[in-house]
């Protein structure tokens, strides 16, 4: 049997415009009048809390402390990096004035007598402005190392954005260290990566492959950009988190200096890394289905919804009752060390349409009470990753009310997990390893989800890297990392045709 | 005998610059080298996230969920209300352009070619650009009440600016709700109003005023504006929340409508209500004193800091083990509902350094522990809300290790309730309500430390109003709020003569 999906379209008919109807359908965000900026609604922002708070965790567990820099930054802390820095982005806002006045029209224009002796930028990211803050902050080998991080807003002016993948304003964290040795600023470039991917897997249920950047693909100013990249369910990869090993570039241009315990003037290595509300954009792509979006366990707002089937009858009294003490029940229980959201959706609307809308907006587990469930002593209980019959219906189960409570921890674990392997089993199969010529490369990329390759090269530096690039770039291909657990080398390398050192994932990107 | 304080300058001496001295000698901020924008510096940052989210369980409880709006408003949203609000502040951050371009000299200056079509405002407040969600997503009665807040940074040009207290950016939460009837916006006005007043008594420690401001100090475009008011210790008043009902006014201009079951259109009634990062400012002037801050405990970011005294010497290995299992003992436990926040500081510094770094940051409760705690079995405790003895010592008394991890949350519940009782006898103490003449408000205010008057007037309006605001205002006073709990009137207004209706504060304000 055919079944009618709860979005207008399908993943495999447009997978952009199913995209953009799960933002729409699942209430996650929207167009703010202001271009290039959505407004995130609550569910979309209640994701991203629930992100916020269990990275925070893990980076204040690694022995983070947060700070707060302004959103403006003055045009000339940009110039130095201008100078040095290859590749440095000039998309920004910049404000100029700092008053309205009226045009004597009725309308209002920025005040030619209020103009900034200065231009300020609004913060694309916060590297210059925490540097000047190091700069001060650091005299001795015994202020080392510093470790902050901070979650922001920052603006990069983007000619063409798509909700949450590509916004000229996101949200984002961004953490800053200071180390008295390279060995122990590019361990913690590491450290943060494996946080990112673990967080990814463990957490948001998506699967990473983590490794580090190609040169050309690095950080400007960096020396090592490692990176976690998703497989969406098109295929194409997005990257989902980077962190970068800074060396001594950024504190030689920023003046970042420790006397060592030998009284003697070093610079300090630096790193930086960071996640944004892109990673919104990733779940979306990794859990969505026709049917809208699937929140994993842990990181839904609301993890059971229960919607009581009310008929303006008499009985209503005693189902709601009955939904009371259930939700209470569960609130009371825990699972994955928190409590557990339970949401009692009481708002003045149909059942049916209740269940549509958490279907669509991915609450794991919707649990529909008539009065025959009542009765009963029972729940008919709707897994969100398992959705459908194999007859096309939707899979209510009844179950009897006693010992729900005391199985919802394991449920929620097994939606989770099983949210996971999903995702896992499908990257596992998008990935080809056995592409040895660049014809086979071209052939890989030519279906309608072509996934990931996942070749053999020589690592070319400089020009022979350029010449690289371009060729892929002629595919729409990028070489997205060097995974950190591929497999070892044997024979050549698939563009030079010289001893391989490493294996490399190329990909169509977001 | 005369105690050497840890600040250089006392609140006696110079209030202003005492108040500078806790925010540097604390870590709380610093100057960014941004005019009137400031670094938030970790333990400073971490009073606020404490703030943020106890406030935000708060807010959550009653209903509300958060949402996320663009940080850059088009300057048209502010044209409809600068035409229709009187007092409309024009003092605000403009984005003209949109990208950097060298200026040929190894400088940067804004591209001519990408000055923007409309300008950009950064938000000083998000009323415009919420109401005009609201106005899309309010269409039937079902639809409300909408009940959201959102935590962000804003932006207010100001000419003189102080850490914490007045900014040109500052954080805070803003919440904006919408519903189909005068009293239940009203009863929202109310409720939020309580969630304030009793989150500043029960976590802030800091006893306040609610009450409702008078006409001249409503909110532009505010029917009514309540406020919470608290006394600093110079006596001087600190406006730490407010509430507004705006009836439809900011409906009719934003055209946020409704159908109700009637089938007829009617404009909604909103409401708006903030906390900021000026609570900050309030909790420093409330609690501090001339060692440095005192946090309440459930603020405190870490509520017990441990400082092993080491002296290079083989029995530092025993007393680094012994410090680690209190700082585990103590984690696993709980106060206030949460887990004991306990640190263990291994900073290589010298221990007396550290006592005192901490005590000027004001942890709660500071446990030393030397070779001689170890042999006997004890901790070396002091309590920051009682930090010296009768002659003057500091009052680190010897307890023993037993029993300490069993009576921590007492202990931190005590230190809360002490600083709380504290800063209640000093208000109340500090206001007046024995003057009722002109003459006695005038001498009420002529010492160094005048406290606040409440006075029993009419409540004239219009041209009486401003008559009494300029009297006040000669005297450097405002009126600060209708207390809601103030005792009945009894005779004649103070202003005017004629029979009193309410009693209202008067006081210096920040």
């Amino acid at each position: 049997m055919a079944i009618k999906h709860a979005l207008p379209v399908a993943r495999e008919a447009d997978f952009a415009a199913w995209y953009q109807a799960v933002i729409t359908e699942a209430d996650m965000a929207e167009e703010s009048g202001v271009r290039g900026c959505m407004v995130i609604r609550p569910w979309g922002y209640g994701i991203w809390e629930r992100i916020q708070r269990l990275l925070d965790d893990r980076i204040k567990a690694t022995g983070h402390e947060n700070c707060y820099f302004p959103v403006f930054i003055p045009l000339s802390y940009f110039e130095k990096e201008a100078e040095h820095v290859e590749g440095f982005a000039k998309e920004m806002a910049v404000v100029t004035h700092h008053r309205l006045i009226s045009d004597g029209k009725g309308g209002l224009v920025p005040d030619p007598s209020a103009k900034l002796e200065e231009p300020l930028v609004v913060r694309p990211t916060s590297e210059t402005v925490i540097g000047a803050a190091f700069a001060r902050w650091i005299q001795s080998w015994r202020d080392l190392p510093v470790l902050i991080n901070q979650w922001a807003n920052v603006v990069r002016w983007e000619m063409r954005t798509r909700m949450f993948l590509r916004t000229s304003e996101f949200l984002w964290q961004e953490g800053h260290t200071a180390h008295a040795s390279v060995a122990e600023a590019q361990e913690e470039t590491r450290r943060m990566l494996e946080v990112y991917r673990s967080f990814s897997e463990d957490v948001v249920a998506m699967p990473v492959v983590a490794g580090e950047k190609p040169e050309n693909e690095r950080f400007p100013g960096a020396v090592e950009t490692w990176s976690i990249e998703a497989m969406m369910q098109d295929g194409k990869a997005l990257q989902a988190g980077t962190s970068h090993f800074l060396g001594t570039n950024f504190a030689s241009s920023q003046n970042i200096r420790f006397q060592n315990a030998e009284g003697q003037f070093e610079l300090a290595n630096t790193t930086s890394w960071g996640m944004s509300t892109r990673m919104i954009g990733g779940l979306i792509m990794t859990h969505g289905d026709d049917d809208g979006l699937r929140v994993p366990p842990r990181l839904a707002p609301w993890q059971v919804v229960i919607v009581p089937m009310l008929r303006d009858a008499p009985e209503d009294e005693a189902i709601v009752a009955y939904c009371k003490a259930l939700q209470a029940d569960l609130a009371g229980r825990s699972a994955f060390g928190e409590p557990v959201r339970a949401l009692l959706d009481l708002k003045s609307a149909k059942s049916t349409a209740k269940r549509w809308a958490w279907v669509k907006k991915g609450a794991p587990v919707v649990i529909e009470v008539g009065g025959r469930d009542v009765a009963g002593g029972n729940l008919s209980v709707i897994r969100r990753d398992r959705l459908y019959r194999d007859d096309g219906k939707v899979d209510s189960r009844v179950v009897p009310r006693d010992g729900f409570g005391a199985g919802v921890a394991e449920l929620l674990a097994d939606i989770q997990s099983s949210l996971h392997i999903e995702a896992r089993h499908r990257m596992e199969a998008g990935i080809r390893r056995d592409v040895t010529d660049m014809a086979g490369l071209e052939r890989a990329f030519e279906g309608e989800k072509p996934g990931w390759v996942e070749v053999q090269w020589s690592r070319p530096t400089g020009a022979a890297l350029d010449a690289v690039v371009e060729r892929l770039k002629a595919l729409k291909l990028t070489i997205r990392n060097t995974p950190i657990d591929a497999a070892a080398v044997d024979g050549a390398c698939l563009f030079t045709g010289q001893p391989a050192v490493e294996r490399i994932v190329v990909a169509r990107a977001y």
